[in-house]
């Protein structure tokens, strides 16, 4: 696929998955509570989860529905990490995607419990009824998301991230921290998608390569972007990291050092992508 | 059963479903997460939630894996909403189950991490590889525990009473909120238990209808109890809804009236379950 190819998908795509949540996210649940939901999640980011899982589900062929309820759950754990990751006893930030976040919009104990609303439903997201995915699949999808999402991935990255705060760190344990914490939930990303068709365990190997170096490539590159943008480009507070004193793939290898390995990264996701076969049907 | 029948077997459960959430909430997961999620799930509480599922398991002649599954999946989420309640936002409770709450001992922000973690590794624990539980049932039980969990259950019941502070609100207010709060969970306990084995439509039903009496029953006699320990004999801070200005249904009610509303909801319960035909069975 062209440049201009790509950006196309991707818009059309974005609408797709915009247009889900906007009608799973509901407006009604209770005392605000689904305000401050689609607050944190609708008309924002990049969907760069989504379209990973969108790609991947094309490339084999995947049941549509499975994969745009799968891409509407991945970025629902994403956003809702988001809301608690911004609230004071984290990283207290107030903008996220240009816009106040949602703690300081709402209050930081209905932040919390969107947040925790958002987590629990991803996985309604993810088994409706019979007939609309298959349960095996639906339990599938279940599975691939939990564990990213947890203490295995997700969560137990961030954890890792608060105990670094201040603290000197080596680059091993900074890719673990990323792998987790970013990488495990982009993985997950294609991972999911490719459930949504079949292929062969080779196949699913060479993906699964290509969603981690692609999962640590971009952590690499928002370091990267942390630490040269300005606020207004990022819509989100620029320098954080620094400000923080959290350890950055800049602030451990160097500048230079930090570009070369996105590189590096980028060069291996693309030779697993190419290993797995996939890499001419639509990415 | 008898009442030293129904104890001997409680306590046997209860060590069950102790033995399973030691061996599967992880004390090695990274930076004190794992130590967190235990402090926060294990070695505490009634087991109320997973008993219902193990019992309402064995009167359906239920799969034994999937129910204890479900009975610690379903404790993990009423212990994650139980750290995240406790926090300064929220209740800002120092003590819970007789021990400082999570946030006092491991700081609010590994205390949001661990609840987190907690609701992702209950969806974990629902789904094993399937040679361990069927993926229809993995499907299944994700799908009851999210929608008891998320906005139209817990989280949107905690909305209601986070709005309802201060506020004088009626019965039937009280009611719904109750109802997702703590009842929409009770209730699922005993329908995820019934869904590791088979019964009739009536018979699923008749279950959900004791499922909901019991729910509320509990939450009426839990604010009696509230309004009539000591902290000594809750193992929590007594009359906290009273110090926090919250609605209950002694303050809507009267005691008097509150009481009498208790026994018509445990006699409806009764009635729901014998209609339900599983009476004699286990319960």
């Amino acid at each position: 696929m062209n440049h201009s190819g790509f950006d196309a998908w991707a818009r059309s795509e974005q609408a797709a998955v915009e247009a889900a949540l906007d009608a799973w996210v509901p407006a009604d649940a209770p005392a605000g509570l689904g305000l401050a939901m689609r607050y944190g999640v609708l008309d924002g980011g990049k969907r760069l989860r989504p379209l990973l899982v969108l790609a991947a589900a094309q490339a084999v062929q995947g049941q549509r529905e499975a994969a745009l309820r799968a891409a509407c759950a991945v970025e629902l754990i994403h956003a809702y990490s988001l809301v608690h990751d911004d609230m004071p006893c984290m990283d207290n930030d107030v903008l996220r995607r240009g816009k106040p976040t949602v703690h300081v919009q709402f209050g930081q104990a209905q932040a919390m419990l969107a947040g925790d609303a958002m987590q629990a439903l991803a996985f309604e997201v993810l088994t409706p009824d019979e007939g609309i995915v298959p349960p095996a699949l639906q339990a599938r999808l279940c599975s691939l998301l939990a564990r990213s999402a947890g203490h295995a991935g997700m969560a137990g990255g961030q954890a890792i991230d608060l105990a670094s705060i201040g603290v000197p760190i080596d680059e091993n344990t900074l890719r673990d921290m990323h792998h987790r914490k970013t990488g495990a939930l982009l993985q997950t990303s294609v991972l999911m998608g490719a459930a949504c068709g079949s292929l062969s365990d080779s196949a699913w190997q060479s993906l699964s390569a290509y969603g981690d170096a692609l999962g640590l490539a971009f952590q690499v590159v928002d370091d990267i972007l942390d630490a040269t943008q300005a606020s207004e480009t990022l819509g989100k507070t620029a320098g954080k990291d620094l400000d923080n004193n959290k350890p950055t793939y800049v602030t451990v290898l160097g500048l230079g050092a930090a570009r070369r390995h996105a590189n590096e990264l980028r060069d291996k996701a693309q030779a697993a992508l190419a290993h797995s076969g996939l890499h001419d049907a639509a990415w």
